[in-house]
């Protein structure tokens, strides 16, 4: 069950205490299905997807008016063919059908709708689809909204749901590289339902950066719109965030939500803490069901995985987790060779010794893994359920090798275990360190790991320190003459780990208008002076851009000049919530228990934060919204593959060369550093041409948002 | 209309006699809709995607039966989410409701249905889903399918059929590297339906290579699963292939379909013939309808676009021309400076002469599309349809350069047509020949152009011409020591042409697979006899990878020994058609004029050739079927994107960048080699322990299909 050993002092969990059928909205709750994570793996390819079929299975069985998922449905923010067409078809088998659906839409069905089209937001409102099991879901850190095309940015859930099969709530966000778009903070629309006398709010939001979410909040910039009888509606928070913390503001604080909401699901975080959990000084209770397949091998994916039965009658509430059965056994285990040296007299110098001492600890864990399968499996069978087939097991040896001057190869040790494990490759893992003494109190809580965490093997920190590196110094070994290297750094990290293959070409662009904007204003350059025309130019545009990123995190800050470099830690508190319009008349303004924002004179229908506002070309920096340091590159690949580190995307790889070839010759590095960019990132000359014409109609659209 | 001006003597096209409504099925036909064709073009993005509402859109107006496609609905093999997201949008929009589908399928529902569910294959049979106009296509060359997951190659159609909005027919292909796939020719399985007294049978097949088709055919190895009372019906072929000859097989022949056959709606050819065609000797007639977007600036493009509404009634029919007014109007014009020399005195030494010259006939071009447009208006307008706003033309000037020593830039050239038509980057082509007397012949029926074509600019021509030469001169610079060239070559191509990341690495593990077989038959190999043995086997893994490609065209050659090579011209004939199942007693087996194939003793109806057998982790290279000779590498882009060859697909550019450099250091070939290898082909060593054990139980698997 749910970690709950260190939480001594919590109240009882809350139950509805008269049962009235007819009133009471039953939810499976689950998230951070990972869909397609290790889908190459010959042992492990399915996991992900066959645990999804035996969610939706349980919905069935337990007959829920809906399913609420929060987050990270797809591993991948471009999932692959299969995989889309294999939640496509799950969905279509599970979801659709004549089960009559019970909670009656009070919201606008057309919220959120696709621009242009007649069809609905909300499937089941649309006749022409026959929904038994309407399928509700935020977006992840995974699987956000990227690119920009005529319709925005877009991500995977906007494809399930312009096809009808999945309703994608809690996109509030505008581009912020569009000018047009003032960015207001967070705006949540709720989905309104209703069954007999319950009525339920849905908020959601979908994961931003943390430091976003976190100023946001602080900021009193999240706005739920309720309705103004809210505190007569059951109201669910769906956000996907860290809930730990990595660093200063490196997460979200979980007392910040508003006091109307009654239940918050918190997605993104892996280990199962499904019992709700009271927050100091506050109404609502947190529940966090946990991923439904382990994508690291720490601790807190060990517990057993769950999802949960909620269920809502008026103000109360009752969640009962469901064991998932289709999840691998995992244990893990931590030994320190120096201590079983002291204490069972292990010879440090001996290999041999070593590796047969591992081993036979190997070798107990699966014994114990297996035990832990023969047991959940029991005890679904004497509850009635079928019999599965045996899975082999996940294991994770964490080896403190301090002392010890030669170890084995945990690659060649994993070899033995073939056919018994699921994970040979990487059952061993070695680390070094004074005394791993936080290990397991952090790794509890980290499902997504930094590079420096001991969990991770070697070849795993290696593929990903070479990407946060390497970029870097790549971008310093070029001597760009004409890009600045923040937003080049920014737009080759969304390509890495997006799959985003139009990042740099976007951005590129982007910044060659810029380029040819400040060029131009000084008119008639001396050939001579090009340099030193350029030169400001660039210096400008990296000004540009990093305000504009600190202008989307921040917002506007009233009467800050262009040039100055604006604090996250100032941005002025009266400056917002300047232009925010109602939703509907039967809607009050957003409040909170924190200092009310300036309400607006009057309060306008039109031109409301429109979720799909197009952003033709330029709404791809939206998503990416790192600091605006340029020395301060995001993490990259903060989610922990297992995957062996072979060329798995060959894209990724395809960077990785050129970068590596740039590192290897510094001595020469004027010469290598101009040749590879030549051919990495061939696009000077031809896409200056045809951005003139643009850049002069582009004319002045640059610091609109910086100069209000 | 369509161009028949060179086909003098045909027989009037085919009409119905006493119409009589309720037998008679209405079907719009369009094909190779290129959805995504440039879509980020800031000009001609929307093109396609607006041109395929246009045709969604007559197909509601013409209150048709339904929508029947010929293949590249998509013009990208992977498209873009934005495309994916329009295009299921416009699905939606257009073809779900309440219009009651009024033709009976009779054919299984079941039939080629996604696999380990419950619903069917066709949308309309799904009473989850509300259709009011079913759409049908096979898949184009374009978006064929490819990779290999737990379900086989898929395609976008896939994507689409599973999500309930289209049906996708024409699956016909195992993977060919599936030694349990016995490749047996190409198994037509109609879609049977019935309006009234009219029985019609729909019989796709999906792009395949055309060279493979042409055996096909001339092998008698394409059978169609024909219901007994065959003549009976109005039967479709729907096929996407080269109608116009390219080279030896290179094409379809048009007189070898079978005679049940009454009309072959010809897909991938672009340009416009919808008049129906006879065929000499043959009772069936053809119908090509064109390309909706003009993705190359060639003659054929140049006609006028058009869909086709075609309504049958027992075993007559009928195909009416609908002019697409969404369109760009197009003209191109063919000049030869030196014939201006010599009839109006053009100095061709003086460059400002002759842009004066071009750019005044550019601007004529520019009248002349103009008013095509404005006549086509006019004339819509005239028969009650609304007024469209002008859309730029798209204009083409070849310039034939002989005799003329230096050109000024045709980019710079270009700009100042900016604002006044579609495409000023490419207006402008130069080329110089003896004399350019075939061009405008072959050009109508070229819509995939070769590298010589005097259509493609300079820059359109590098971009091809790089990645065929340059994939040869990479491989051959690297001396590769365990992996074979010729299948390498291939799987490069599927990376860089089908967006097929896994392809590099599907092929790599493969290999290894087989290296590792024979290296382990040679038991206890001494390290000095290591690099034998590999050599052994590397040069046995390239014979036989020539062999199953060579197996999967041609099928297995009875008595041909393992190790020798099968001569596509020598294939027996006698050894087809031994394991044909008939399709149910219903059906007979199919025939054809040609000589007829053995009759199978008993009718079993198990294991009949299924469409979607799961090939786990080998099918790729079913979509390969290149030929096997290792240095006759297929041509790659055969669809001229007029596209300017910026970093468009980045992942392309990579790939280049790498071959560059290895180019370009020829006397350290080795060095250069070795690393550039490591750096983006990074995979040996990882990959090798990891297939060990599968490559145990792959054992005697890679032979099967040439052992028979």
């Amino acid at each position: 069950m749910a970690d709950s050993s260190d939480r001594g002092s919590m109240p009882p969990p809350p139950t509805i205490h008269n049962a009235q059928p007819d009133d009471m909205i039953r939810i499976m709750l689950a998230t951070d299905n990972h869909i397609g994570y290790l889908e190459r793996d010959p042992i492990r390819g399915q996991d992900s997807i066959n645990t999804f079929r035996e969610i939706l299975q349980l919905a069935v069985k337990h007959d829920v008016d809906f399913i609420l998922l929060a987050g990270d449905l797809f591993h991948e923010n471009r999932p692959s063919r299969g995989c889309l067409y294999q939640v496509m078809a799950l969905l279509r088998e599970y979801t659709m059908g004549d089960k009559p659906v019970q909670v009656e839409l009070l919201s606008d069905p057309e919220e959120g709708k696709a621009e242009g089209y007649s069809f609905p937001a909300i499937n089941y409102e649309d006749p022409n689809f026959n929904v038994g099991i309407p399928v509700f879901s935020i977006h992840g850190n995974h699987d956000d909204p990227q690119g920009a095309g005529a319709e925005g940015a877009l991500c995977a859930l906007d494809v399930l749901s312009v096809s009808g099969l999945l309703n994608y709530m809690g996109k509030f966000d505008l581009p912020i590289a569009d000018a047009e778009a003032q960015t207001t903070g967070i705006a949540i629309r709720p989905v309104l339902l209703r069954k007999g006398s319950t009525h339920l709010g849905l908020y959601g939001v979908g994961n931003v950066k943390d430091q976003r979410m976190h100023f946001e909040l602080r900021s009193n910039r999240v706005r739920m719109y309720m309705p103004k009888d809210k505190d007569e509606w059951f109201n669910i928070l769906l956000i996907h965030q860290n809930r730990v913390k990595h660093g200063p503001q490196e997460s979200v604080p979980e007392g910040m939500f508003d006091d109307s909401v009654d239940l918050v699901v918190w997605g993104h975080e892996h280990d199962c803490r499904i019992i709700p959990e009271p927050v100091a000084g506050k109404q609502y209770f947190i529940t966090q069901p946990g991923s439904s397949v382990a994508t690291s091998l720490a601790d807190g994916e060990s517990l057993e995985k769950h999802v949960a039965l909620l269920t809502i009658q008026n103000k109360e509430f009752d969640l009962m987790p469901i064991p998932l059965r289709t999840v691998r056994p995992f244990v893990l285990e931590d030994i320190d060779l120096a201590e079983v040296h002291e204490e069972e007299g292990l010879d440090l110098k001996d290999q041999m010794e070593i590796t047969k001492f591992l081993k036979a600890r190997v070798n107990a864990l699966i014994d114990k893994a297996n035990e832990l399968w023969d047991e959940r499996n029991a005890k679904a069978v004497a509850e009635g359920e079928e019999e599965l087939e045996p899975m082999l097991p996940l294991i994770r040896l964490k080896v403190d090798t301090t002392g010890v001057s030669e170890m084995s190869n945990p690659i060649r040790f994993g070899q033995e275990f073939q056919g018994r494990i699921a994970n040979p490759r990487d059952v061993l893992v070695f680390h070094r360190s004074k005394k791993a003494s936080k290990t397991s109190k952090v790794a509890i809580d980290q499902p997504e790991l930094s590079i420096d965490d001991p969990n991770l093997s070697i070849s795993e920190k290696l593929s990903k320190v070479r990407v946060q590196t390497l970029v870097k110094e790549y971008l310093a070994a070029q001597e760009l003459q004409l890009l600045g290297e923040t937003g080049m750094s920014d737009a080759i990290q969304m390509f890495v780990e997006k799959d985003d293959t139009h990042a740099i070409q976007s951005h590129v662009a982007a910044s060659l208008k810029s380029l040819m904007k400040g060029v131009q204003t000084s008119e008639d350059v001396d050939e001579d002076e090009l340099d030193d025309a350029l030169a400001k130019a660039k210096e400008d545009q990296d000004r540009i851009y990093a305000e504009k990123q600190k202008a989307g995190k921040m917002a506007k800050s009233k009467g800050k000049g262009k040039a100055k470099d604006v604090e996250s830690e100032v941005a002025s508190e009266d400056s917002m919530a300047m232009d925010i319009d109602a939703m509907a008349s039967d809607f009050e303004e957003p409040d909170s228990d924190e200092p009310a924002p300036k309400k607006t004179a009057g309060k306008k229908k039109a031109a409301a934060p429109a979720k799909k506002a197009p952003a033709k070309g330029r709404g791809k920096k939206a998503a990416v919204l790192t600091d605006s340091d340029s020395d301060d590159i995001v993490e990259i690949g903060d989610d922990d593959d297992d995957e062996p580190p072979k060329a798995k995307r060959t894209n990724r790889a395809a960077v990785l060369s050129s970068t590596t070839a740039a590192k290897k010759a510094p001595a020469k590095k004027k010469a290598a550093a101009s040749s590879s960019k030549q051919a990495t990132l061939s696009f000077a000359p031809s896409g200056r041409t045809s951005t003139r014409a643009a850049a002069t109609k582009a004319k002045g659209k640059m610091a609109v948002d910086l100069s209000d």
